[in-house]
């Protein structure tokens, strides 16, 4: 896999002007959603980068990140003459940056992609491991590949008119990733306060956490082992989302799993003795920034079912990657059911309820 | 690029079996058009292949290469059960290997192929090159990624019941390959005889043929310069199929092929001095077993029209690939009208017409 190119920058304009001056294309098209047409690319589009086509728009929202969607790309391309000398721009959050790499991945076999991600969430997504994909027959990212873009231009200044949840929600998977990578990362994001802080200081973490991404991505590339360390958070996260979803009452993907990890690293305790004063940091970070997911114990058969079914999970086991310390992760970690149940009983615990 | 396992052999089953069995799967399943479904599956399906799922068919013809026909089989893999560790076995001609590899691309990111290709054109296009796509838009393969299949068998039995003539457009890209390749394989091929032949030395032939392609395109995967090579004799080719399209009169495209190759034949005779006894010798081969493609010096001003608009070609110029002696190719010749049109003159003569 060719590794694409991670710029951090708050100068978006000059950032795609010099990937671009690197490049030889025809034609250069923005892709953007309803919303980002409106709010960004009106600030992007700019006589500095040249040779740009017209704007290709598709509507926003998961529910149009189909078939349908990905064929109004390719026909916009096909209208406005684009040839496999050509590049899409994907700017949009990780609706637009993974439809649009599929799109791009297979029109006339494939043509070059920039990715320009406009949430926090897609930033860390769409940043590094060239998934790319469309929704297909009520099953999520069912179609797509494998292909990394050229580069992908990150900065913070799209974050500032994000709603706070959003911003927290990507964030949860920069608490993971600094788990996933060494004390010093994992302190610097704990100290982080939502509230009062400079989008120069969140681009900042946010370079160190796609680091760690990329670095585990590199060296597992199809998800055949070590990535599996992403899962962190995840078989408890997705359970909770599937959860709240049945309640009627969904809960954003992130804060699904920032509680998600903190049952997770209880069971890294219990396990592999995971340092107990960190788990309880993590918690109060996690309780005071984003709240509590409230479950019962009546609860816990419906969520234990729900981490049986879970992708990861094979033949009624229950599987998670687990910590034996910050930056030491063990993957497919089989758990008996109640092992789980008494982690969620701590669960409660750290988080009041 | 990969490189995928060819398998030359009269035993299809055989080696299905053994190339399955060293690939760890949980399922195969074989896609058919409704064509193959009826006169090639019922011969291929053995209880020695094992893991076998549900055969999905599909509709026959170019006409129907395009996205509702790989929905079609994405919808059929999902039913199915199909997960990221199961196989696509593409059993048809280049419409089904084409669609199937496509589909099978970008299936859950990308599941594993197998071709059966079933026309000799198919097993020449497929075995190689690692082209899929379907149609969109009115334009041919417009969507489409490029990934080798696992492994391309091919066996000659399938060509015993297709007409002569599909057998002998097929042919057209072996000599195309002959003439790449040496003078020893090119003389090999002049020497078949379509009516009185055995299907083993067809295969022979085949390998060979399949061989000077694979040399090539692993050398330049991507088409970006050396396999252009393979373009030879496709510059008057293709205005020869559009021409005869739009007279009403259609001509199979291997068949425009080999009428091509003779003018482009008489074009390297003009610039890089190629032997005109190869040349005379590849006209009468062509002539005794393909006609002629009737044009008249009234034709020429539409043909180069044509040759000025082929994909190859840039700002009006003509474009071809030309060769100084057999294997010895000389790619992005631009040529003049004139000299064109006087090769054109020196065809209808080596054709008689």
């Amino acid at each position: 896999m060719k590794h694409q190119k991670l710029i951090f920058t708050n100068d978006v304009v000059s950032a795609l002007e010099s990937v671009l001056a690197e490049m030889e294309y025809n034609k250069a098209f923005f892709l953007t959603d309803v919303n980002t047409n409106r709010f960004v690319y009106e600030n992007i589009k700019d006589p500095r980068i040249i040779g740009i086509g017209k704007c290709i728009t598709i509507k926003s929202g998961d529910i149009n990140k189909n078939l349908e969607g990905a064929s109004a790309v390719w026909k916009a391309l096909d209208e406005q003459g684009a040839t496999r000398n050509s590049i899409l721009i994907n700017l949009g959050g990780g609706m637009v940056t993974d439809l649009g790499g599929f799109a791009a991945s297979t029109f006339k076999r494939g043509i070059r992609f920039i990715n320009v991600p406009t949430t926090l969430l897609g930033a860390v997504d769409a940043a590094v491991g060239g998934k790319t994909g469309i929704n297909f027959n009520g099953l999520k990212n069912e179609i797509g590949v494998f292909n990394e873009a050229q580069a992908v231009i990150i900065s913070s200044i799209f974050f500032n008119t994000l709603p706070l949840e959003e911003v927290k929600s990507g964030y949860a998977e920069m608490l993971k990733h600094g788990l996933l990578s060494n004390k010093k990362a994992f302190n610097r994001l704990l100290d982080y306060n939502f509230e009062n802080s400079h989008h120069a200081e969140l681009l900042d973490l946010l370079e160190e956490s796609v680091n760690v991404k990329r670095r585990i991505v590199i060296e597992d590339p199809l998800e055949q082992g070590l990535r599996r360390a992403l899962n962190l958070g995840h078989t408890v996260g997705h359970a909770f989302e599937s959860y709240a979803m049945k309640r009627k009452n969904p809960i954003p993907h992130g804060y699904a799993v920032a509680w998600g990890i903190i049952a997770e690293l209880v069971l890294s305790h219990m396990i592999f003795n995971f340092d107990s004063e960190t788990l309880e940091r993590y918690a109060r970070f996690v309780y005071d920034n984003y709240g509590a997911f409230n479950i019962t114990c009546e609860d816990y058969p419906a969520l234990l079912d729900l981490m049986r079914h879970d992708k990861k999970s094979k033949a009624g086991e229950i599987n998670f990657s687990l910590l034996k310390s910050i930056g030491d992760v063990e993957i497919d970690c089989v758990v008996a059911s109640d092992q789980v149940s008494a982690a969620l009983d701590i669960y409660r615990d750290l988080v009041h309820i």
